[in-house]
């Protein structure tokens, strides 16, 4: 894994410890964003809730990351809560851990450029796409849908072969 | 005036002491809402705008009332800044005042059954339309035109009196 | 009536011989659209459909007029019945009759530049305002209303002086 | 191949002789429609656009069909072209031929139930996908990115293979 894991101080809607690496095997998206960015709650969560929809669990996965960079005070656990009850969101959404500025760890880790920002990662665990803003929505369903090819297709393949020397524990290498 | 009048705790963008009373003379349109309830968010604070942008601000006063009646911890006024910050709205907003029970005192006294609700008040301080949910915008531009246009009549006609002695300081009736 | 009347070669959904200036006493909302135009498929006749089941029939009339100005022989008459009913329009609609060049007859006597356009007629048959393109339904509904309590005033004051000896068969004068 | 060929009267759009078989090798999407089907203008045709636009034409060929089971005098092929014109769709538009009733040929021999309709072809020039109504845009980039990867993966196989012996004039079968 050639990119930064996710730093999440506080999880909603999951009990489990989520982590990139641990859903190694299924396409991510994840959705970083604000609860009061007004582009993020009219087309970002709501993208996101249509992936959660239109494709099956067990080959994507859909996470958010609420990643505060203003209005600290305004957006707290607390209050996120309340919204993800009241927006119906319910995919994991993960607290991105406060940093030592106003941008969190893994927003920094990541070099975000802000939020709405939508990042996919296939099958062997690699950054494969980083949109910011609005996306289309035929565009994105092609992007996942590749990527999931390509897993399918690795699959076959490493079963043809035999074993996939090149994944170990941190994912796979090109 | 035959209805409750404002019970507010703070208002933001304002710095003036605001009533209903004191708008006699204007229609109000009052907008009812909480900022975590995705109605609001998606039609209710909308169509405030645009009455704000639509109507003379001298002739339509757009007054927001943030009533919680549910996750009170979620939606302090410190949140409430951000997010009228970050969704633009200029037009002044004052937080009802918290009441004995989840239910806030002014949404208790007009006995609102739910955000967004918008109520119009003609230009003699009388309440005269109360709407829960999505609007239709012609119906509503049509409402308030219609009580802008008796507003002018009544001057004409009081003119045409001398006085308007039914109107006293808590505002006119009928 | 200081304005050219319709000039109408065929009528749709209605029997009766129809004329801007028998409709006098109503306020008139005259949709000029062709029914290849994509802006009055999308914007025009759908908000025309509004106008006609937001107010009531005995006091806004609304019309459609075809004012076909390019690619006549793909927008006949025949067509245009096809359009209606798959539309599911059924105000009344009239072609504007063939002028010497391209542009039909009503059109060019009242100079449109294009479609769609909106032109509105207050209670005493004045043209109040005309507008070309896409229209704030807000703005919109309020002009209406605006009209009709002219017209309201004008019969009150009308009734309070025993007669309106300045409306003749050419409609009102102030 | 195991499906109808097009039955085309006429082409727009094109100069060349267009067959779905002279398309094997490419993902085909094909529009169904008629110009006055609310429907088709609303949804269908603009997502066919969409389709054209997102992906690249070398991999995805993008037709429509004009298959007119009703008000076959309104929408004879004069204003098929003029309404092409003024929607900007510049993608091949074949008129389905006249059947013995109502139903045109192509539409007759795929049984297709209505319009819009849009099927698609992998590209083994199998019909692969059959929609009526309005789609999901996300759903749909999938299914047409699933069906290159196919094709792609095939062509490795094949390459690999040195024929793909299973393909005639006809097309591919499995």
């Amino acid at each position: 894994m050639t990119h930064p894991e996710l730093q999440v101080s506080q999880w909603f809607n999951t009990t489990n410890d989520i982590s990139l690496k641990g859903l190694a095997g299924k396409v991510i998206a994840l959705e970083v964003f604000q609860m009061l960015c007004p582009g993020c709650v009219r087309h970002g969560l709501p993208l996101a809730q249509k992936i959660a929809t239109t494709f099956p669990q067990e080959k994507v996965a859909v996470l958010g990351l609420h990643s505060v960079f203003e209005h600290h005070n305004a957006m707290t656990p607390v209050s996120l809560q309340a919204f993800l009850h009241e927006y119906q969101i319910d995919f994991p959404v993960g607290v991105d851990e406060a940093g030592k500025g106003n941008i969190p760890k893994t927003m920094e880790a990541f070099q975000l450029r802000g939020t709405p920002s939508l990042l996919l990662f296939d099958t062997a665990g690699r950054l494969r796409a980083h949109h910011l803003g609005n996306l289309s929505e035929l565009a994105l369903g092609a992007e996942i849908a590749t990527l999931l090819s390509e897993g399918a297709a690795n699959e076959t393949q490493a079963e043809g072969m035999g074993a996939r020397s090149e994944c170990n524990a941190e994912g796979c290498m090109i």
